[in-house]
């Protein structure tokens, strides 16, 4: 029974099955072919049960007994998650943390990679990241029409995340990962995500004071 | 009516609540003393109807037809957040992001601060990062009992997280922060939050997919 309305699990599994994801291509390099279902769940820290739940929304994977062969669960869960194709990431805002993220990429490994920064400081505009050409914000629209680019990092201050996002909208993208401690006000049909490092601080705060 | 059971409303309003704070926190700033329904409802992108239920689980807020005085609810939201008293913050990974999170910390602002950071390469220890010092791993427990540290951010490598969490778990730390893409194994009393970036731009790109 493969559930084909893709809102009908929580975004929960979506995270855990990249977190497989993950995983399985490090066991690959480290030349793992077959993993049993026991070693699994060592290594994912889940439960067979709920592996098995996750993946069973998407189809039959794994033989009783022999267990799941690492290469042909990592074509599946890229073809699950997309990642069976190249999705280029645009980066608005080179401060702290978007230096840290351009830097923390490592190309050899990911099929999700930002291909274009951009920034508002002329300190930064036509400077390289790890390989990444900082662009003039003013020239984002231009470049994101041209690259195809679907997908947008967010990480400017507070006060200007808004006026990216509509930027962003106004250009064709269609999800957005946001840090800025903003709740953005964003057409229906685009998928946000937020990670801001200190709201999510204080929301364990907030359990933890309970 | 009051909710005291503080699991009844979902992790998205206490997100919003500590939005909201920053936002109210920089009105403050910005010399403003009482803001409208309507002025927060266009500062914050959230409907007045969403902004008073969400304070609504907590107590009566603001005067009708003269609306919220900005201290006032700042202060409110803190005693609601737990942030009306100080929280020490444990770092452990100063790599690119974690030196990235320490860079970032304005200290003139925030209740919630990065006090103590440890890492196990040589070449980091004892070095000290915007004002904080970089301790050896080894040191983490006897720290986090000498400063009663109860939250922890986890920057390290995958391959690393589940051995830091088990220290930190047995140091007495009660709400873990993860940036490792692994599901961390933890008793369940722990607070675990997981913000793995590029696990959140393939979920992302998960539901671009569909």
């Amino acid at each position: 029974m493969i559930c084909t309305d893709k809102n009908c699990f929580s975004p929960e599994t979506v995270r855990r099955l990249a977190v497989y994801l993950q995983n399985f291509e490090r066991l690959i390099k480290n030349g793992v072919d077959v993993v049993s279902s026991g070693q699994i769940s060592k290594l994912l820290n889940v439960s067979p049960e709920q592996f098995r739940k996750d993946l069973s929304y998407f189809g039959e994977f794994g033989k009783r007994g022999v267990g799941y062969q690492t290469e042909s669960l990592v074509y599946e869960l890229k073809k699950i998650l997309g990642l069976n194709q190249a999705w280029q990431v645009a980066l608005v805002g080179v401060g702290r943390l978007g230096c840290a993220l351009l830097n923390s990429q490592d190309f050899s490994e990911l099929n999700v990679r930002i291909t274009a920064a951009f920034d508002s400081d002329k300190k930064n505009i036509d400077k390289t990241v790890n390989g990444i050409h900082i662009h003039d914000i003013i020239n984002f629209k231009k470049i994101i029409k041209q690259k195809k680019i679907r997908i947008c990092v967010i990480s400017v201050p507070l006060d200007h995340a808004q006026a990216v996002t509509d930027l962003a909208v106004e250009s064709g993208i269609e999800a957005i990962l946001n840090f800025a401690p903003v709740i953005l006000n964003v057409p229906e049909n685009i998928h946000v995500s937020n990670m801001d490092i200190y709201c999510e601080l204080e929301r364990l705060i907030f359990f933890l004071n309970k």
